[in-house]
């Protein structure tokens, strides 16, 4: 754990330089817009270690597989998030000397992320090797208005001497991919050009063809007067430059205000993207820095408006939860449906692919809350329109029939290569199905189930048929060699989640059958032709969900992981572990975590989270009580779901210390991975440790069900969700609870267990 | 499954090429002398299929270890067997076409393996595209008199034509290994030279500095008489040649004897390396072709006289077993310490390392056997070598004492990687273990046990003692998380076998540790002084002994191969599994094979093998009754010891099949893998299938234990072992049993339960 970022509710801030953290703040400062990103580089050359990181959502490389042993079924390609032109690249040189903060001294250093405002700037008082001091001072944003635009204003001023400041504003798609399989590089040239005040550069991938055209322009002002010094074009492979020399006096502000178009064969015709670029970069130049600034200002204005969580009285927490946030819409907006929210989104390389389990169990409930539904109905979509690679997956892996959803996915096929993870950790297609129930349930549009959830739960339900088989021995069905969502067990027997979620996915499909019967006979029977669904599989479903086996101890009362986990030493608990140990993975060998009773992430306790309404109190407890203490928490995914369980339980100091783990996951860097990028999609589950935690918040019967408390850290907490429609704030003060219904329909509300009917317009106040 | 070899008691021969099988047949034809041998590549180019492939004992390369996902505690490297300098090289051309069997007509073709005498000859008639005919005729072998000495006769006869035959002799060292993890080339040049009628490449390697002269030599006949055409010189880079012309008239036979030296720093200082490789070329080239031939053929004679198995009326059993004692003394002779048996001897690249438990289990017991027990002592030193470098890698797992052997090594160093292997398959260090016992069980060298074999056995069992744990659940110590030695389960809990061999192990070391304190008692206690060993440990050991638990069915009487093994799908047994399916490695996806009932490699029963003389026939009845028909055999190694146990239990016809499955292997192809190479380890597996198997053979209280069959298939067979030093003869006849005593001193004798003394030059004949 680190805690070098200052505290601030708004901002994030790093004051003084931490090269040895550098690549955690390039994390942590990073831009994105949702359609595109960048990690939080230096503008200038930095010779220090750092990893240079320039992403387009949905533009990607599909490096060829590397593996130890091959396996039958692993796919030929891993998809990589692809590196592509930097184009903040600002070359200062003074005297001969190049600009670089790792060669020299620095005298103050502060970045700012501000996200309320959605900019990242940077103030240096910087000394070169040969003595010449400068402040530099830059601040820079991915437009969030404009979905392919990135500006950047630039300063130097010289502040001990007088003399020639060299510049070099340049586009750099020379770039690679770090975890490049191969150490290939990806991108080739196309086509570039340099003028003055001007330039692009077009690649394109090695594969796929994706095209990307990177265009410039600039301009210059000498203490805010726009100047024109006359510039030098020069171009290298993948790169152009425009190079210009001012004579400065000392205190001098030379300032460049740089403005990039960033077009892609994604979504535009490759003959005109040029074309395209030039003319959404000229539009920008035109409006101006100031201008594109106040917009970028005003939109965070509105998001912050519909998905803010205020928290008065611990700044730390509201930090966390600003900064979770705020990178989740800068990761994904829902505007692009063929977009997904990748784990690192625009922060980092690592991992590949953008679609993983975590969109349907934890992004989605925030989107759905926090904004208009069809932005999680387009995430549900996005599943549906790769069923039939989903199916095609299945049969690769010996299934008759059915559908096994990609463990990860850039385009609809799997493209992870680990045996235990993806040909085992199957439940995933639990989750898909969960959150067509999560979805239909909160929104109440069960209209989607007959236009696409009951294909997607009819084939999903028949990939489970045929992965159980029947166990003599125990006379009940049981589902052999999977990994559950507890990565730290692999290839284990009947891992109790996804035994559970695998028949709660069969009763829901049988549940949504009958809605379809009873709603329009016709159309069902058109629905059961169309998917050829047999009476026999329909049996044999009702019979699986009757003789499922499920791994209990009557000693303890618990559900237990998997079959062998009573063998397992549960002496010595996950806080009595050595701190130098942890995290583990960075510190045991793999056949040592698997054996040991720690959980990376939520098992057992992420079924009972989802399917919390089955469950009594007391049965969450004593799993809560015995697996808790049990679990590194190792995996960003796993706080939010034990802190929301805590505080049902009550346990609200637990609650709490795992609320700041997952909110402050990457400003604490906690897992000491942050400089690979941060976590984005726990973030939602930090939003939910709030709102399904704190507040307990749930849906049922069409109402909005509330159980708020004030955690004793914090005077009070506020929150805005739109429900059927309605925007509802929901205030939770020391001595009440204000639920606020801004919306024109009335809406049920049940709080504290007492229903009522909400108006619209109208306050609920209830003193406790 | 294939039978385009032709049958022969002797000799294995390809009649007709089959391209298609280019790649098995080379590995068949492949030479080797146990200190380096040759795929059987063609020695004129060839562009058809091929994996051209030379090998040097010992001489390995590091490559960078290529894994999907890093885990803790792997290797940096993995140990390649490292293909090197072409020496066979021999480019003829005709009317400006080159000598290509893949372009042009073969009119006749046939290629024998002698291996009674040693040597592998080609005969061949081939048309040029343009209608030249010649006859290919040639003859090589590696000595197994000077191991550094290859030997290569070939002639040409144009047979429709007169006219210019070009030769090129050559060395090529610019050569890759196909299983390269990043494509790159292993080797670089340090010194070249060629001159008429000679020439030598000298290579090190790029890691480790390994160097290898290469030299050659050579002379040319017409018609038999010496001729001495002039020679012009090349050089490529890593490459040298001798080139020359000569007009021939039409049933002119040109020849060319080649003689090749290679040394290696292995043994020599590298700047001797030159000298050496020509002073030994020299020698050899002195003798000649034919006095070296007839060297070959006395020293193969040798070695048949004292290990041959001969079989009466079943060519098809008489060449399996040739061609695997073959392959053995081919792979392995004992003469250098350092050496060890890889898994595909000189035969292929594939697997890298050269030293798997296959060793220990299938290996010693035939070397033990057939030759001085010096050889199988070297080899069981050659682990004391490697005890600091298997304690180094129990700590690197984690541990804090005791050793853990590596799964795959070249010097001691694991350089395996992938988790349920490299981590899990632990039950190697029981077969470690078990070989000390089976060497001194049948050699009666005791003395071996306090001066290595106590020390490795302590520190294993130290392993044991830190790898179980106490389940509190079954109120018993457990072993979690393994991979026993059927690797179609992976991460099991309770593998019987690996349970059992840990506990054996524990049992062994303490019944040696009362052995030594009987024998001296003053140098037990300096051993236990040293060894710092504890009576905490020894207590800690029995509590394990008597407090471990074993899956068992009670319902089948069986041992259970793991915990969950029975809540497989057991119905489907592997001869109704689909042909098109088989094997299943090459058709399913891991987790299929995974939760599939099928066994890659004897498991419980390898345990039962090893462990006979503790367990009744019934038991290994029930055992076998169940398992042998889920076991698909698709580890080489899996049919004798099914082979062996079928034996004991009167199965005969199972007992024959599963002999030809294991004789025939890579004759047969059953496994649809001998392209990659020759399974060599498992060829001792042969061996024990006939002596053990079908002739029963054991060693009890110092007595040799014969229980032989005929089955019905023969009509006699016959062997020879070493015992106690003296030479015996085990001949089976249909109606009696004939043991001959060759050696100097009495042995005693226990056939078909009777006892026997059996004096130096006698015979016993029991009728049946």
């Amino acid at each position: 754990m680190k805690d070098y970022i200052k505290i601030h509710p708004w901002k994030v801030i790093e004051n003084n330089f931490h090269p040895e953290f550098n690549r955690i703040s390039e994390s942590i400062f990073s831009l994105g817009n949702g359609h595109m990103g960048l990690r939080g580089n230096f503008e200038e050359k930095y010779s220090g270690d750092s990893l240079q990181g320039t992403y387009v959502g949905g533009v990607y490389y599909p490096d060829k597989t590397r593996v130890g042993w091959w396996k039958n079924g692993y796919p030929e390609y891993f998809a990589k998030v692809l590196n592509s032109t930097n184009w903040i690249g600002m070359c200062v040189e003074v005297d001969g000397e190049i600009l670089d903060l790792n060669k020299g001294t620095i005298h103050s250093f502060q970045r700012i992320l501000d996200m309320k405002e959605g900019h990242l700037s940077r103030t240096v008082i910087f000394e070169f090797p040969k003595g010449n001091k400068v402040l530099i001072e830059s601040t820079r944003f991915v437009s969030m208005i404009y979905p392919e635009v990135g500006v950047l204003k630039y300063s130097i001023t010289p502040l001990n001497f007088s003399g020639d400041i060299k510049i070099i504003s340049y586009l750099d798609g020379d770039v690679i991919n770090e975890d490049s399989n191969y150490e290939e590089k990806f991108w080739e040239e196309v086509d570039k050009e340099s003028s003055s005040y001007e330039g692009h550069v077009t690649l394109k991938t090695k594969k796929l063809n994706f095209h990307l055209c990177t265009a410039m322009k600039y301009d210059v002002s000498l203490n805010k007067e726009k100047i024109y010094p006359s510039a030098k074009c020069s171009e290298k492979e993948k790169y152009i430059a425009n190079e210009f020399s001012l004579s400065c006096n000392k205190n001098d502000t030379l300032t460049i205000y740089k403005y990039v178009a960033i077009t892609s064969s994604r979504n535009h015709l490759i003959e005109n993207l040029k074309d395209k670029a030039y003319r959404i970069l000229n539009k920008a130049f035109e409006e101006g820095f100031d201008e594109l600034l106040l917009k970028q200002i005003n939109t965070w204005e509105n998001i912050w408006a519909k998905s803010d969580i205020v928290i008065e009285g611990d700044d730390s927490s509201q930090q966390g939860i600003r900064f979770n946030i705020f990178q989740l819409y800068q990761t994904y907006t829902g505007e692009d449906h063929r977009l997904n929210i990748g784990p690192k989104g625009f922060t980092g390389e690592k991992y590949g692919g953008v679609t993983y389990w975590d969109t349907e169990a934890y992004c989605i409930p925030f989107y759905m809350s926090t904004c208009d539904k069809e932005i999680a109905k387009n995430l549900l979509i996005y599943r549906y329109d790769h069923l039939r690679k989903a199916k095609e997956n299945a049969r690769k892996l010996g299934f008759t029939k059915g559908a096994l959803y990609p463990m990860v996915t850039m385009n609809g096929e799997e493209c992870h290569n680990e045996w235990e993870i993806t040909f085992e950790e199957i439940h995933r297609n639990g989750a898909i199905a969960y959150a067509i129930y999560n979805y239909v349930n909160y929104t109440g549009d069960k209209s989607y189930l007959e236009e696409y959830g009951f294909e997607v739960l009819v084939e999903i339900s028949r990939f489970w048929e045929e992965r159980v088989n029947f166990s003599q021995d125990k006379n009940a069905y049981v589902i052999l060699g999977v990994t559950g969502p507890n990565e730290y067990e692999n290839n284990v027997n009947n891992n109790w989640y996804t035994n559970r979620i695998a028949v709660w996915t069969l009763q829901y499909t049988l549940e949504v059958m009958d809605y379809l019967k009873t709603k329009d006979y016709n159309n069902y029977n058109k629905l059961i032709s169309l998917l050829n669904l047999q009476d026999k599989e329909i049996n044999k479903w009702k019979d699986i969900i009757n003789h499922m086996y499920y791994p209990f101890d009557s000693k303890r009362n618990i559900f237990l992981q998997q079959d062998g986990f009573l063998d397992k030493n549960l002496s010595i608990l996950a806080k009595d572990l050595c701190l130098n140990e942890l995290p583990l993975n960075q510190h045991w060998s793999w056949d040592r975590i698997l054996r040991s009773p720690y959980i990376k992430q939520a098992d057992v306790l992420q079924g009972l989270y989802f399917l919390e309404h089955e469950y009594d109190l007391e049965t969450i407890r004593k799993n809560f009580d015995f697996y808790e203490p049990l679990t590194v928490h190792e995996s960003s995914l796993s706080p939010c779901v034990h802190s929301i369980l805590a505080s049902r339980l009550g346990y609200k100091d637990k609650a709490y210390e795992l609320y700041l783990r997952t909110a402050r996951l990457d400003l604490n860097d906690y897992n000491n991975d942050a400089r690979d990028g941060c976590h984005i999609t726990s973030m939602a589950g930090t939003w939910m440790s709030i709102v399904y935690g704190f507040a307990g918040m749930a849906v049922k019967n069409h109402t909005l069900v509330l159980n708020p408390y004030l955690p004793k850290q914090w005077e009070s907490y506020s929150f805005n969700i739109i429900f059927r429609e309605c925007p509802v704030k929901i205030q939770v003060n020391l001595g009440d609870v204000v639920i606020t219904n801004k919306g024109i329909n009335h809406i049920k509300v049940k709080l504290f267990n007492k229903e009522y009917l909400l108006p619209s317009e109208e306050k609920l106040v209830v003193t406790k």
